[in-house]
């Protein structure tokens, strides 16, 4: 688990966790992020056809691009759940919008877990009021805990940002573990700050930074129904709101994009079963589509993911990977290495494959390709594939 | 192993196997097929970018339509090893060719096993003496055994067909496991026929079965460099060649794909750690391609596959799948199925999943998913996923 300090919270946020034993009793699995003062909002959503009604009612709420609580919930996913599920979910962010008095569009709700069971509302709408009451008691700790599945730690991530004579934190918490893949963010990641952004800009730059963090992971290559990415900033810092153009757009761009990277960084490292962080970088390539493509052709290979757990070099794997990513490329021009240890030179084995296997029994793998026949260049995370991921998705229901 | 009747094999062909220890001593890992008489050939290989030197000695050859022998290794596929891997695979043919006295471009070769390490030649040259010596000596059984690599049983079916009053016989046999994925044949398909068929018409035939059989089947989702089905015709029975309009080609046509159905069925039965064969079959979709997209998003979702294998009726995996697809869906139009029992109406539960649960205990799960969009429909055949698959490819380099 990371290391955290809890002087790294933006001001103006109160925090909340309770047990509702939404699947089973035992933990905390419902939580309350709440800003003092109505926030600009961003985010960002599955592209999965199949939507789930937390991510449908977000997703409504957001257009007004300003938000004041989120509430989520683990263990049921309230997806294919219907009207029923629009309207449970609906129900706890009125409960909660009444509580604090603000407009229903401002209160947000996220749910992770089992697909197709409805909410069981008999036991949040009990806890809901004790949440409510407790909204100062809990740290941004005790919601990134109480909103784990699968996950083995909480997720954490900050920085902080110098506005002129002030300093701002961006703090952000997720939650990973399985059903992550490239097409979208993974499952549900909360991101606060006090410093003042104008919405427009906190879209555009959350979603830039989502591109290039959770939209370049990958564990099992299965997209969630819930994937959700919310940026919220209550401006309680008192800065002049950053737009596109300000003198700290740049300094608060660099400490998003770390936060998220970080976060991504997390999720693939507590990939189901994982034993191993792989980071695929793809360079030479004629454009960053191209690049992305074949990287991740590479890092959804079950086949790769089994010889990295084995510490087997087999980079024929890779090869064979890249000639069905879909992307144009000369074979004799590629080259391939395992932690610095050439393995693929020009399309041929390089003879170093005694060499890379003992490179491969680090625990952070880094496989770069180099296709040779461009400048653009993308890397990739994902996790090597072992028989606890098989044992973990056989026996127990996300 | 499914039983095989030797008298089930056409008249004019020879078989022989050998030991090379291309990869180990210990097994018969040459083959080699050959037809008394030069024969029409027809070919489908790997859509890979990454192509063996096999597979481009193949390719080059089929362009004459016609054929003589098929030699066959396993434990080496001769892949991504350059200049050198094409002088060795034309080696092998010009030796066969020289010994059956026949045109270079009759002799095909064909390899599978490990990528990147060149063909041990010194082991392989003196022994295909003994292999063209015995050339009588073997069945086409033992040549099924000789290819395996991970297949647990040998692969093999047949079909006999009346044409006038004489009986043809249409025989195949393939290897499978591991590195089987939609886009393409299985790895290596060997069909032989004593029936005579125009080679245009072959071609045409093979094509249009193996999309229906090999290109509807995954296990793992990974292309192989190597796919290559080969189907012979020598013309032994004397019949008036079949052509495109012919009597006899709709018997023809309906014997070679119960043949490559077949054997598609066994190499998902023995994908790598496989303890299910499990049938997805989607309809109501608007078109063809639609369904096949939806079919193989669920058949190639790592979730689905874990949870069959542990008997879990998780519906929302498949829920999950279809709506990442890209295929266009109504939620609220699905019904899933699992052997029979509805588990999903209108794409909410049926609460069915108790009596879902004691279905997926049986060794064949067929999953039907009705889009209620359109009349398509696909079959796509797959299996489940355990840690035994993980095993094997994290410890043993096919």
């Amino acid at each position: 688990m990371p290391e955290y300090k809890s002087s790294l919270t933006p001001e103006g946020y109160l925090f909340s966790v309770a047990e509702a034993a939404v699947k089973k009793p035992g933990r905390k699995d419902i939580a309350l992020i709440v800003s003092e003062v109505d926030a600009a909002i961003a985010g960002t959503f599955t592209t999965n056809a199949v939507k789930a009604a937390p991510v449908k009612l977000c997703m409504r709420n957001i257009r007004s691009g300003r938000g004041r609580t989120i509430f989520v919930n683990s263990g049921n996913a309230n997806a294919c759940t219907g009207a029923r599920g629009l309207k449970d979910a609906s129900e706890i962010a009125s409960n909660i919008s009444r509580h604090f008095r603000v407009k229903p569009s401002l209160s947000y709700v996220c749910s992770t877990g089992v697909i197709g069971v409805p909410l069981p509302m008999d036991r949040i709408i009990p806890t809901l009021g004790i949440l409510l009451d407790n909204a100062s008691d809990y740290s941004f700790l005790d919601v990134a805990k109480a909103i784990m599945t699968t996950d083995t730690f909480p997720k954490i991530a900050s920085q902080e940002i110098k506005i002129g004579n002030k300093t701002g934190v961006i703090a952000g918490i997720c939650k990973g573990a399985g059903m992550i893949e490239p097409h979208m963010a993974t499952m549900l990641c909360f991101i606060i700050t006090d410093i003042a952004v104008e919405q427009k800009t906190l879209q555009a730059l959350l979603k830039d930074s989502v591109k290039r963090s959770f939209n370049r992971i990958t564990i099992d290559g299965d997209m969630s129904t819930n994937d959700t990415v919310l940026l919220m900033a209550n401006g309680i810092l008192g800065n002049r709101p950053i737009t596109a153009d300000s003198k700290y757009t740049g300094a608060f761009k660099s400490a998003l994009d770390k936060v998220t990277y970080e976060l991504a960084r997390l999720v693939v490292r507590d990939g189901e079963g994982a034993t191993k962080l792989i980071e695929v970088v793809v360079k030479g390539a004629r454009n960053e589509t191209l690049a992305e493509k074949a990287a991740f052709a590479v890092a959804n290979s079950n086949l790769m993911k089994t010889a990295i757990y084995g510490n087997d070099a087999n980079w024929g794997r890779i090869m064979c990977a890249l000639g069905y990513s879909g992307v144009p490329l000369l074979e004799e021009k590629i080259d391939i290495f395992f932690n610095g240890t050439q393995v693929v030179k020009g399309g041929l084995s390089n003879n170093k494959d005694k060499q890379a296997t003992e490179a491969l029994t680090s625990k952070e793998i880094t496989i770069t390709i180099d296709l040779h026949s461009g400048k653009s260049s993308v890397s990739v995370l994902t996790c090597d594939f072992t028989e606890e991921y098989v044992r973990i998705n056989a026996e127990y229901r996300t």
